[in-house]
């Protein structure tokens, strides 16, 4: 086993000798600076190869100040609010963060700005209003009690990360660093010399890190400086006139705020989305692709790699879409929140190897006394080792300032052993498609270009209304099935598609782009997955799969599932199909299944088999059912939180829908809380233990033969496949 | 004070002496019979009022069976069917019971079914269907996978109530009763003739209690004569191709079966209601007054008394609509089960006297070895007790068979007391408007016609969906208010009647015909709405008040209320409002505030302020607040069933949205157990313990004096306001 290697350390100035120990404990190859460090010469003859972060986008106000027209722009829009009168004063800055924004007022604001009466929905004409640039007021002829809202682009002027970076460090006396849009013709200039003259300044450095490209995710902050709007997949800061003089040409209708601004939902990743911003993230993508190829050529004439951040100015480089291996970038590194997010990064084709930064992040929120860095980092890494024995990143490391990880030698020994564990899985099963059960598929509205990332909002953060259905993601990137994305696009454009799946999944609340809404009124879009079904296909549905009220209901394929929502409209129909059964799908199941936040009201049709008809309070309502439909299986699960009990469920009911029950004791674990994963074209296979306790259990090997094991705690062990 | 009178007792054949006594010790002056039972001749002359049940529609098979063309008719849907192939049979009587009901292929089926693609919405070409007679099936011409739906005309073998009646009380061999179609032209002319014949066969009774009028609610049985559907305000039983050719050439425009079908939801309460819909309602309202108008007609020419059964085949009467007065009736009787559906008779106008059946029927099901009816009685009396002293029926009396209640002596004894009180609070209180606070209005799709009898599927009776709302109408049936119901429809028609009304209230789920959905999308609704608010009016919204989704939030008045529902689409703003502060509103709460099932997933806005913050789970979730807009004030709660503490929680917040917090205590008990009501008309007010314990309080008067005050069970004690 390899002793050295795949292992990323930070480093800072005050921690030469350090970061030299402990990259020979841990047994690092690399080195990196963070935001806030700096790299110490004295490094780069350590054997070490050297990253250093590079901001695209920041780090040069002296620019930024000398071409105030180029600064990144982003559209916002005001609170509603309405009008008592026939005049109405918005102030355009409420509860947003004075030093952070600035309006432009430099373009023409009657094109580039909108006021809209969001009673009737309609933009105001541009003679109804205009803008007090003393007051900070946009000035509106109102109808009396209509509802208004501006929507405006502001100049960022303290680009979010920096601000957000100073505010967690505290950092005192800080220059603000002001954002500039590297897609403007005289920054687009700058950016390419100001490149070269970095890597000419830095001839040590042999990784380029681009943190990151040309465009932040939104974020915004209120005027206390606490984050106001936070979306990690948001473009509505990616936007300028320059830019959307092109867009538009390139679409060929006029543009509209409004397509940036979505009546203030910014597109987020719930909503269904609009015909125009799909055609605006194709344009994006196209255009941001251009501009990464050409840093990225420059980075290799002058031979050092290009390494591409996940996060921070991201937007527009859309790993898992078609324009992404065509920017000829070497490496992707991203943070490792969960399996989810692991697989965001080690499923990215088109580059030559994927790097995961782990947690904790070295900062003073984890490591402070009383702290438990340890902790963090055991959850983590468990976390995350079910997704990489699915799909392994090629390397992993850590950020943030290593002086105050050095505090904790209880967690400097424990990432050692960490280290040296993914060395060796790594080693055991790179290069090889692991052993899949069955081909599953993620529906919903964004297909492959949210894969892994469907449900999140800010990166893997719980909200009450994700985590009973990001469950479900998660569960899935660490186990044995080849999984991948679909959009109801994709089905429009290629109904074949189905042939290549044997389970489908639409996860999510009714009316959202996870399960599609109106899309289940399109009849060549139902009838294709009813066909789907009635072939023999399964189906999952978890929440509100296929929800819309329509056409006499409200799951739209209510009779494949065999249940239905109860909004009102069917109190009049008499219910009696409430009984629970016992079913192959809840066999492991110990106690009472955690269905996180559920759902209410959930009923059975006639001839539906319900599994569990009660919920947590013992009230009658369907939180588990499946049904038949023709040669195919339907289930439905009200919610699905992750936990290994769940994941088993989940696992049975996969099973179970593709008909397929026999597969079960092949590569399989007895006891929910180990996996088992195969890598037949390696001849090797692995027993691992995914909880803080030993743990036994019974082995079922690819023949169905079987062997009794104990493991310690989180204990991982190898075996010869022939063996 | 009256010791007899107001009181009306059930007999039958086998306890004529019974009768006379009981009637002796209750007080009653009236004696009926019921469906199942029949009058003694040997009490025509024992000084009590005669009532006889009358049915219109059925109790005449001989008649039916001549005339199977004009047995009544109603339209039903199928279930939902998945094409498979090109060919799709749909039986049309699945699920449905078979002696209760045959489908009418004596008109001709293509114009009067129907058969919808249900993935599209679109009805068929009748060239693609035909109906095949020896196997029951429609057989469609499909596109592969997509839904279909028969919608057809179906004659009622079996009177529905008949039918229920039979099974509730086990009748053995009994014939079905067929009901027939009063308002065709043979039946129509029949019918007149009958109704002379009857009452010239029964010179004895004095009151014609009509059992009802021409067309049943919706009651359908299933295949194991189980109730499939019930729609205690459903109109799907009252048409037939005579009655809607009339209408078609009426409304103007051509008929199709889907107004009733309404995909399968059959217009209930809380679809939000079609104009089509609205328009056959309007219509089948005329038409039955013109012929319950002749028939009253002829009662009183025969001198007899007209007294309608609020219930059975009551659809087309609406009392609370304007046709009502021009029918002529000199009463209306019906069940009692709680204050609302109390209200739903005694605010009934234009009849010289309302009658309340009070609870329990005397059946078997409560009258058995092991019942207890007096506990049944003394519930329902205490109930509705709240209610009459707001507004009085003029009468009560019980229904059923009397023979089965004297085995419960007990039971008689009570009865006598609620008889006694009856009266006592009658004579202190009828003819005079109490003392009302506030006016309130409750705003839905159905305005008047749905008065009190709003969030009611079959009468009162419990569904989970329903109990944390009819929680309000309930409270509001028994308080200090001038209580209003109001249809958006009517702010169209007569934006000033908002002049009228202090106090909004909205109350119900998102999209439902309770709160009005996309009616809120309407600018002049809206606006109209908020300037009532702000010019200091006061809004009350439960559960999903204005609630669509559309123009950047759900609830369209979320700057109003404050609050706002998290649907995914607002997971990216940050919330900072969630801590609970003290209020007038809540001062008498004494543990946590019950919402009954509450809602999830609201949120506060910035200076919102925030009363209940967490839900039971003590997860933050925003149960209750308040805001203020403009001049006027308006406050948010999840949800509220009924509950005298709950009551108390309305009454406060209807006095704060109002801003009248200082009328609070005037007219008021400190402890919420106990009610005060007041008469100034009359010069007197009651002090009523609603429970059934003693209860301490402290009584404030109208000038705002007060003195303390014991009250023993249920206790109702009655003052001079002078004294």
């Amino acid at each position: 086993m390899n002793e050295k290697g795949r292992i990323t350390i930070p480093t800072d100035m005050d921690v030469i000798e350090d970061t030299i120990k402990l990259s020979e404990k841990w047994g690092a190859d690399a080195v990196r600076d963070c935001d806030g460090t700096s790299f110490p010469i004295e490094l780069k003859d350590a054997g070490l190869k050297v990253y250093a972060t590079y901001y695209t986008t920041r780090k040069d106000n002296a620019w930024a100040r000398a071409n105030p027209d180029e600064i990144q722009q982003m559209y916002l829009m005001t609170p509603l609010c309405t009008a008592s009168e026939e005049t109405l004063r918005i102030p355009l800055m409420k509860g947003l963060y004075r030093d952070m924004l600035t309006p432009n007022t430099r373009d023409d604001i009657t094109r580039w700005w909108e006021v809209v009466d969001r009673s009737t929905g309609e933009p105001l004409p541009v003679s109804h209003w205009h803008y007090e640039e003393q007051t900070g007021e946009v000035v509106i002829k109102t109808v009396p009690f209509h509802d208004y809202t501006v929507s405006f682009l502001a100049y960022i002027m303290w680009d979010p990360v920096h601000m957000y970076n100073a505010i967690v460090n505290q950092w005192q006396g800080v220059e603000h660093q002001i954002t500039f849009d590297v897609r403007q013709p005289k920054t687009h200039a700058y950016t390419l010399e100001r490149l070269k003259k970095f890597i000419e300044e830095h001839p040590y450095v042999n990784v380029l890190r681009f943190t990151t490209f040309f465009h932040q995710f939104t974020l915004v902050f209120d005027e206390l400086a606490r984050e106001k709007y936070v979306d990690w997949y948001g473009y509505s800061a990616s936007v300028s006139p320059y830019i959307l003089e092109q867009f538009e040409k390139e679409a060929g209708y006029p543009f509209r705020p409004e397509y940036i601004i979505d009546q203030g939902y910014y597109n987020n990743q719930y909503r269904i989305p609009s015909r125009e911003f799909k055609d605006f993230q194709a344009f994006q993508r196209r255009e941001v692709r251009k501009i990464v190829k050409e840093m990225v050529d420059i980075t290799h004439e002058y031979g050092k790699e290009a390494m591409m951040f996940l996060g921070d100015h991201w937007i527009g480089t859309e790993p898992f879409m078609g324009e992404f291996k065509e920017m000829g970038l070497d490496a992707v590194v991203g943070s490792v929140g969960n399996g989810s997010t692991l697989r965001l990064i080690s499923d990215i084709d088109g580059v030559s190897y994927t790097e995961g930064r782990l947690l904790p992040y070295f900062f003073p929120d984890t490591f402070h006394e009383g702290g438990d860095p340890v902790k963090e980092a055991k959850v983590n890494w468990v976390t995350a080792r079910r997704a990489i024995l699915r799909k392994p990143i090629d390397r992993i490391g850590y950020g943030g300032y290593l002086k105050l990880a050095l505090d904790f030698p209880e967690f400097v020994d424990y990432v050692e052993s960490v280290c040296r564990e993914f060395r060796e899985l790594y080693d055991n099963i790179k290069g090889c498609v692991p052993y899949c059960v069955k081909r599953v598929a993620v529906l919903n509205c964004w297909g492959k270009m949210r894969a892994w990332g469907c449900h999140m909002v800010h990166h893997a953060i719980y909200f009450r209304q994700n985590y009973s259905y990001s469950g479900i993601i998660e569960a899935l990137s660490g186990a044995p099935y080849d999984v991948r994305f679909i959009s109801f696009d994709d089905l429009k454009a290629d109904p074949g598609l189905l042939k290549e799946i044997d389970v489908l999944i639409n996860v999510g609340d009714a009316d959202t782009a996870h399960t599609g809404g109106e899309w289940w009124c399109d009849p060549e879009i139902s009838s294709l997955i009813k066909q789907f079904i009635y072939e023999g296909g399964g189906i999952i549905g978890v929440g509100e799969p296929c929800a819309h009220q329509a056409n006499g209901h409200f799951f739209q394929l209510s009779n494949v599932f065999g249940v239905e929502e109860e909004r009102g409209f069917t109190l009049g129909y008499d219910k009696y199909n409430w009984e629970s059964h016992s079913h192959f799908i809840t066999e492991d199941i110990k106690d009472r299944v955690d269905f996180g936040e559920g759902k209410k009201n959930i009923y059975a049709l006639e001839g539906t088999t319900v599994l569990v008809g009660t919920d947590s309070s013992g009230e009658r309502d369907v939180q588990l059912a499946v049904n038949s439909f023709g040669g195919g299986r339907a289930v439905y699960i009200s919610g699905l939180p992750y936990s290994f009990e769940n994941s088993r469920l989940l696992h049975r009911a996969i099973l179970w829908s593709a008909g397929d029950e026999d597969s079960l004791h092949q590569w399989f674990s007895s006891n929910y809380n180990v996996d088992v994963h195969a890598y037949p074209e390696n001849g090797k296979y692995c027993v691992v233990n995914n909880t803080y306790e030993p743990q036994s259990t019974v082995v079922y090997k690819g023949d169905g033969s079987s062997f009794s094991l104990d493991l310690d705690a989180n204990q991982i062990l190898w075996y010869e496949i022939g063996g």
